[in-house]
């Protein structure tokens, strides 16, 4: 198909999928004309994954090139994912605090507590360092202390991770699968706590059944 | 203390400082000359809030001063736990998927099976829906189904959360707990899954215990 109908079978604009191709996020058509390329399924594919990042993730064009990198060269799944979180991690600040050892500490305890083979000096371990050592930080041990309390839940999440994108699949989509999951998994994990946390707040708080939740009171009728 | 204290006390530069109180998101201190103010600890804490959510919880300046004028004003927990969700969620693109109807009905029907008193037009659900209406056009109804999986999980972590701030708090240090918690603790959770999947991925593909992640491939030593 022409470009003109890669557009309009993707809903991305001509403008911004030449700006894919100048980036070198989508790979080019196949030349029929010095002017013309004409492009298939794989880029319709393509151009939906990179909205899916951007759009959904909220990932960076930058990000999503290291991304989609990983995914174009021929690694095994395991290898993607730890580029996958290279790429998407963002730099965790605080490396400086005078909590970070601390931090560190606590976290290598968990990993070793629970058993898990994951790299402490990798990406993740670095996030979540920052984040307790913030929490020290601002004197929050309480919510410190739910370290220990998400690990069981974020274990078994990620088993269930596994087992989807590996169940009955080819490498490439094992390998899409990883990307996609390891991105967008995070969104909806993100939202379903945040949703669970209006129930959990209506429910410690007794708020009536009938509490409008948009307008901070209770309807007039049940 | 002066400005130049509290500077070396949160380890914040003083234009930054002067930045953050042009944008209003650190109080004037007390003028003692035209020239000059004292601050106290508050600004310290102030200080150190706005470094967590925006250095460790990627909040833009936007956003933080949306969060802080929730936590300034004087509104019950749970109505700063409605506006801190309005303020930290990105904007969820795909709202013209042609996938989005049918994901609303997927996540209508997760709160009422699961009985959640939760907002189905607020922020965290349409960031929901966009995800998975998202994957749908992706065509991997695979990662969808992971939706139910994860529900249960993101429950236990509510309340986990809940239980957190309203334990033996009073009510400043509630509304403070809702926004840090909100914030950096969809970071620890999305780190600590993360982490998880180095494990599980080592576990599932049977990878040797000495397996260097880094180098990906077995120590030479055991």
């Amino acid at each position: 198909m022409r470009m003109a109908e890669l557009s309009r079978r993707t809903g991305v604009p001509v403008p911004t999928i030449k700006y894919y191709l100048r980036e070198g996020l989508l790979l080019p058509g196949e030349r029929t004309s010095p002017n013309q390329a004409i492009y298939d399924e794989t880029h319709i594919r393509r151009l939906r994954m990179i909205r899916a990042l951007t759009e959904v993730g909220g990932l960076s064009i930058a990000k999503v090139r290291d991304v989609l990198d990983a995914v174009d060269s021929p690694e095994i799944p395991f290898e993607v994912l730890g580029t996958v979180q290279h790429s998407i991690e963002p730099p965790s600040g605080g490396t400086g605090s005078e909590y970070w050892e601390t931090a560190r500490e606590r976290v290598a305890k968990l990993l070793l507590d629970r058993g898990w083979r994951a790299n402490i000096d990798g990406p993740p371990a670095k996030t979540l360092i920052a984040a307790l050592a913030s929490l020290y930080e601002l004197g929050r041990e309480d919510l410190a202390g739910l370290l220990e309390r998400y690990a069981p839940a974020a274990e078994k999440i990620a088993e269930f991770d596994v087992a989807a994108v590996t169940r009955d699949r080819g490498i490439e989509d094992t390998i899409e699968g990883v990307v996609i999951g390891t991105v967008l998994g995070d969104v909806m994990l993100g939202a379903l706590r945040r949703l669970a946390h209006q129930h959990a707040t209506a429910k410690a708080l007794g708020l009536p059944e009938n509490y409008d939740y948009e307008k901070g009171s209770g309807g007039e009728h049940e």
